[in-house]
């Protein structure tokens, strides 16, 4: 299943805000309505705002009315700063635009050949995104064994990443190699990630999953309800510290008290070695009103002083392995990131 | 501030169901509306229950039109299974309904007598709570350091035990003695006690406060802000093992990682030397729509399966010490519950 479809002369969208009440999709005629969606965070997620981005700059070349191609790629550049301005701090929507703008910047010839070019890349960038989740999932599920209890936490799943997901695509795969598994899904305060979009997901594809409330993480554990603890990654710095949705760090915590596995699984493209320490990650704090209201309803005394921080830092003696498109990561993982990227440069 | 209030003809007690965007008292003027109350959770927590009851057959008794004292005996008995029934799980409740049909049984004399006793041992109900949660509060805030921020889960304060309160009497007392204390709030999911009850206690008295998710405790006490835990407790073993609002075990092993003292603070009443271990409690566990819908609003697939217990046990190994009115009792908890028991006996 995917979240994002390219329709030959338009786009299509799941409306992520209203699941899971509503599957909807939002068909995305224009560049504008396309980044409206973005804006309302009807689509989101790293990879999958990344294709949006290329299928946009493929949509806006077919929909245009240039009849040179100057005046094709002015008119793609400022579509180019329209797209970026709708999620300004969205690094994967620069860098499919880039990817894009590139080909726009060396295109010589005529109009009709640079929308062949741009459609093609923009399929390209959603292909080169379901391979790496797929990889990403078969990795990780060689580690889970038969009828296992997997506990995951926010949505890093087709949701978020276009199509597969990385920390579902584990439990994805594991579940098509018949491991007979099932699903601990944490609902994701304040967001609510867990229970609107990551249940939802698991339900379209008939994957046995339970709801618990954050809270519960560790009371399951304690009862031997809980085998592996899989969840995405956001950014991995050069040692192995994870930054991943506020609770991971809980979450990594109460894994080791127990005993149990704890496995981030992202692209490779996560780890940012020109960070070492998890320490230097700069965490955001979101707005207090996800704490005091929920849906529109009170639930806190509104003047409340309210911590929300979208964001924590697992340090790397609390990571298990690392699961990516390229393999298992062990510790020690700044040893085991350097013979990697050591081997890719050889490549 | 209590959350239930005698007036001499009438009860009025703090719709509870209405905060914490509203603070509406509900004037008691017969026993159905004191039992409507009660049905429908305006009023709650085990302690505050116990008060409600005594003052509902005091009620009751005043308000009878019976012209002779067996006529009246046999009233109050109706009455006492009436309100026996609106909350049958809550031991609180028949505990102070037979401290109340005691008196009832054993009078000889005439009505007004009656109507005079009750009414005075409805009032001594109340008077004793306030005490022995202001003892907890006292022995309790022996434990706290100048400036220290504490951590608290769910709500163990006036609205469960009809004043001052249990975990939060120790942070009041804190707070009364000019400590320049700062506490954490869990948000507490499913049903938000602490967002919704606690946050709102806190602002009443002036409390510096923060409201946080509940997966955030963690990595607050990562970061260093957290220097103590204290929480409520529904049952205490023989062992000092706690049973407790789910949750409280995850805060307990987190507590325990970061080096943090984790202390439960409740009625030596809760102390059942019935049982030894805390596997013995058998947890109730609760309707999944708690974690589908949000007050009313669809918050995951509504056919999820769901697990939703309402409660916990955190073991006597994570706990630091139990407080209580009678005083602080440190592990091995067997042995010091022995040793007071011995004590109280000797008295």
């Amino acid at each position: 299943m995917k979240c994002i479809k390219w329709k030959g002369n338009h786009i299509e969208i799941i409306d992520q805000t209203k699941l899971p009440g509503l599957l909807e999709w939002i068909e995305c005629n224009d560049v504008k309505t396309l980044g409206e969606a973005i804006k309302r965070l009807s689509v989101r997620g790293a990879p999958a705002l990344g294709i949006a981005a290329g299928m946009g700059m493929a949509l806006a070349s077919i929909l245009s009315e240039a009849k040179c191609l100057d005046d094709l790629k002015k008119e793609l550049s400022s579509v180019r700063d329209y797209i970026a301005g709708t999620r300004p701090t969205a690094v994967n929507l620069f860098w499919a635009l880039d990817r894009m703008m590139e080909i726009v910047n060396e295109h010589e010839g005529d109009i009709e050949s640079l929308r062949n070019k741009l459609e093609a890349e923009a399929l390209k960038i959603d292909r080169e995104n379901k391979e790496m989740c797929m990889s990403v999932g078969d990795h990780g599920a060689e580690l889970v064994k038969e009828g296992w209890n997997i506990l995951t936490h926010c949505n890093a799943g087709f949701l978020a990443t276009g199509d597969y997901g990385t920390a579902i695509g584990v439990i994805r795969s594991a579940h098509k190699q018949k491991k007979n598994i099932h699903v601990y899904v944490d609902e994701t305060r304040p967001l609510l990630q867990g229970s609107r979009l990551t249940a939802w997901e698991l339900k379209q594809d008939k994957i046995p999953y339970t709801l618990i409330a954050d809270n519960m993480a560790g009371y399951l554990m304690k009862q031997g309800k809980i085998d592996m603890v899989v969840v995405g990654a956001d950014r991995i710095t050069a040692e192995g510290d994870v930054a991943n949705k506020i609770g991971t760090y809980s979450l990594a915590v109460l894994a080791n008290y127990h005993g149990i596995p704890f496995y981030p699984a992202a692209p490779f493209s996560t780890i940012d070695m020109s960070i070492k320490s998890g320490n230097d990650i700069v965490i955001e704090e979101r707005n207090h009103k996800e704490l005091v209201y929920f849906q529109g309803i009170q639930s806190a005394p509104l003047d409340s002083d309210v911590y929300n921080p979208a964001f924590d830092v697992t340090p790397h003696n609390l990571v298990t392995a690392i699961i990516t498109e390229k393999g298992v990561l062990y510790p020690p993982f700044d040893k085991a990131l350097e013979e990697m990227m050591g081997e890719n440069q050889g490549l």
